[in-house]
């Protein structure tokens, strides 16, 4: 099976929907290509025009739903290389995420919810989603999200 | 109009002077070059001796005044990059901003704040500007910062 | 004195042993090397199974211990640096550390918190050690570690 048909799988799984516009929420771009590296911008688990995994890790949000956030978050993330390079399988290796967890004073699982978007980074990719990772916990994240994470991949060069 | 002339009359218009020596807090440099990719150490509104913007966004920092603050920090960033290249004109490309904004625990417009940074670039760089960025709410910064922001830029190789 | 020699001094001191499995806390992988550059994923102070140093900057934790968290940190970067290349002269440059400090609402000393860290790369690689840094203070980090720190190295070529 093809990294894109693995993707696509998910997405359905998920029962969202990254075919539309991939909306950003300011003056930036969401991805920059130089020679063989992709930076892809903070991802947070938007669909369409709604945030939909807000609050507080720890708090109001359990770690399932935190995780289920990484989960969209990693999705659009992807969905913004394959438009980028056309075919997934044209990804050679992620180098690193970063991934920011709004949370309590006390929640400490951030590196659980991390999991949720480096599961999706394997399945999709194979050995060339082993990624390098930091996992933070933040006071506040864009839009009330629970979670952001930003990627740095590496594609076939042209 | 040149980027160096673009961002003189940034600098101009800021009120402020970013000539002499561009003071950092620790054991560190402020700007590494390997091959054609830059990194520059996280900026905060420090103009000569003193930070010029302080506090929680949110709280008693205004959006306009952490914006400004996010500007601030933008042009000492640039003119680390200029004084490493020479001529701005020299930059290819900025890949990466990571925006880290001190807010309260109920402040989500981390992306307005670092919009203030990122029209700098577009300004000065034109089409070369466009970034990939991650905004995120943090729960303080040094020296009592409201923002501090980082950068990796490509310039022309040698 | 070589690096390595150098590194080791610095274990000895710090009363730690690095040479086991250098366990993480995810789905993911400790280090990634594309071409030069090597990319390490987030360190807290742990060694072995446990996490030395713990708690919050400017609340029980005084900023030498977070210091010491920040060594021990940059110590075991440091060491799988050394297992993916062999030897530490072969390191060429440290192009960025991102230092996450876990504080109060009013610490504000992220930065000396990361000279621990920066000081440990100074004395094993000299020049080579000289790096771009961002130094902040997060709200929670993972098993309640006061620091976490990543890296992006670059090594001699094959």
């Amino acid at each position: 099976m093809s990294c894109d048909a693995r993707f696509k799988q998910l997405c359905a799984q998920s029962g969202h929907d990254f075919d539309g516009e991939i909306k950003i929420g300011g003056n930036y771009v969401p991805l920059v290509r130089h020679e063989d590296q992709i930076y892809i911008s903070g991802q947070i688990p938007r669909v369409g025009d709604s945030v939909v995994v807000t609050g507080r890790a720890g708090g109001d949000v359990t770690l399932e739903a935190a995780q289920q956030g990484a989960r969209i978050s990693a999705l659009r993330a992807i969905a913004l290389l394959q438009r980028s390079v056309g075919s997934l399988d044209r990804i050679v290796r992620v180098l690193r995420m970063t991934m920011y967890v709004q949370c309590t004073d006390s929640f400490t699982q951030h590196s659980e919810v991390a999991d949720g978007a480096s599961e999706v980074l394997f399945f999709v990719f194979g050995e060339a989603g082993a990624h390098t990772r930091s996992s933070v916990g933040v006071y506040q994240l864009p839009k009330n999200a629970t979670v952001e994470m930003d990627l740095i991949a590496v594609a076939e060069r042209d």
